[in-house]
């Protein structure tokens, strides 16, 4: 027995999710003062296991805060056992000080999470799975929705080739060329020597006439998805598809992602966009359950 | 010896504190990425005691991430005694839950502060100083500048009489009148038994033909402001003047205040503002020096 929790971030989700566990869903109460602080609210008692969805893309501040209060809130109602669900995991790219003087972003938001009240915190496909082990003492698991965006492709692409944008991303193109019987490669920008361009192709294998998926955690701007496109194009691939889990698709991204000559792009419904065709809601209902029947 | 830090966000009073303490101020790089992530930077090595002023007024939630990230990247940069100075603490008026099921967001606010590593907590007139006892494990300090704010008016006033708006905020009161040679008081809500109109008067003293100073921790919208001010022209008060420490002054507070009948509106410089005329640098300064020589 449990209960989900949503916020307007993830409503959708949290419904889908609910579903799949034969739950209700509670919706907080949300609003904001005419200063600009946020206000949260949990309309009924609680107690026993409480699941609280809630992602944190764009305004990722504002959902940040808000993730934070609602925390505070839950456990303030009665959560016995807090399990806190962030789809979608702002700030996960600054997980070291690159350059000295720098945050570790991920660190504090992890740890403020933490200190906030979670008991468990799951999370779906993070930058590294590493800073899940670093910055939380509390039990945590990251999902990797990459089978269910493979399956999205079956049978639409024709000697495809996955491919990851680069090599620090490729066990996910491996997971998905496994479910899609292809073959599989990281992306390399390579100069040309004489004219100095720059161009993205595959590290070893051939994308002559061959269809192509691009396979990436986050899709921000679309930039590199683009030139990743615009590469493949110009040396014979056939057709470009592109998947990712997050779609966070700011500054023009879908429109820049179209005009490289990409077919199709997909996306999880960990951010809400119009793109996001697979849902993630089976494998963290299933994570779920895993985690409470121990 | 101590280095002192700034944000934009309180850039002017950090270089102000960094005078009186004679000190020079280090400013942190500040940007943000295509998607709304925040970055930060601490230019230089540090070492020794480190002093932050960054206020959180309005954007709140944005300012409370960047506080954050960059009390993180100062630790990383070498601060070994960080002291935190936050002149305006957002979400300090929601100290308890006022109904069940909501969350007490100052503390979770300050928790995140010190997870991230603060090691001394500084903050200007906090809506209830007890939060600080509350939450915080860290030494911490609520710094006043109510005498400051009396200094102003000192000379200006007839025969004044000095108003808290409400019982809570008597303390304020007590001290401007003691500076200013005035009496004091509160207001409160009174609703004419015939009319039913609702006015906002002294609890016992008479306004007639004198100069009143209404004293307040926070003017946000003005609302509860501007109705006293009407009221207290209503029953023959002479000239009303208002002060207080944070000016946030959304949704056209400066207007509703001044067509209210208030002659002049002063506030302190923790929240930058028009009427920001009296500095908190000063008692700023003196509090640090304190609590270093300890």
């Amino acid at each position: 027995m449990m209960t989900v929790i949503a916020t307007y971030s993830s409503l959708g989700l949290a419904a889908k999710i609910a579903k799949v566990l034969a739950d209700d869903v509670v919706l907080i109460e949300e609003k904001v003062f005419p200063d600009g602080e946020r206000y949260v609210r949990v309309p009924q008692r609680l107690s026993g296991d409480i699941v609280l969805v809630h992602s944190t893309h764009p305004p990722q501040d504002s959902r940040i805060i808000e993730l934070l209060l609602t925390i505070d809130a839950l456990k303030g109602a009665g959560a016995e056992r807090l399990i806190v669900v962030v789809p979608y995991l702002a700030y996960a790219r600054q997980d070291k000080r690159f350059m000295e003087g720098e945050p570790i972003s991920i660190g504090v938001l992890l740890r403020s999470i933490e200190v906030a009240g979670a008991d468990v915190f799951v999370t779906v496909d993070i930058h590294r799975p590493g800073s899940l082990d670093e910055w939380l003492r509390i039990p945590h698991l990251n999902v990797l929705p990459v089978a269910q965006l493979a399956e999205y492709f079956r049978d639409r692409l024709r000697e495809p080739l996955v491919l990851a944008p680069d090599k620090g991303a490729l066990h996910r193109a491996r997971i998905a060329a496994q479910i899609l019987g292809a073959d599989y490669d990281y992306l390399e920008k390579r100069r040309d020597r004489i004219t100095g361009e720059v161009k993205v192709l595959p590290k070893s294998l051939n994308v002559k006439e061959r269809d192509v998926l691009i396979i990436d955690d986050i899709v921000s701007t679309g930039g590199t998805l683009a030139r990743a496109a615009e590469s493949i194009v110009a040396v014979g691939g056939s057709r470009v598809y592109a998947a990712c889990t997050h779609a966070l698709l700011v500054s023009g991204a879908l429109d820049r992602v179209y005009q490289a000559g990409i077919e199709e792009i997909v996306a999880t419904d960990t951010v809400p966009s119009p793109v996001s065709r697979v849902s993630v809601a089976e494998p963290v209902a299933r994570a779920l359950m895993e985690l409470l029947s121990q």
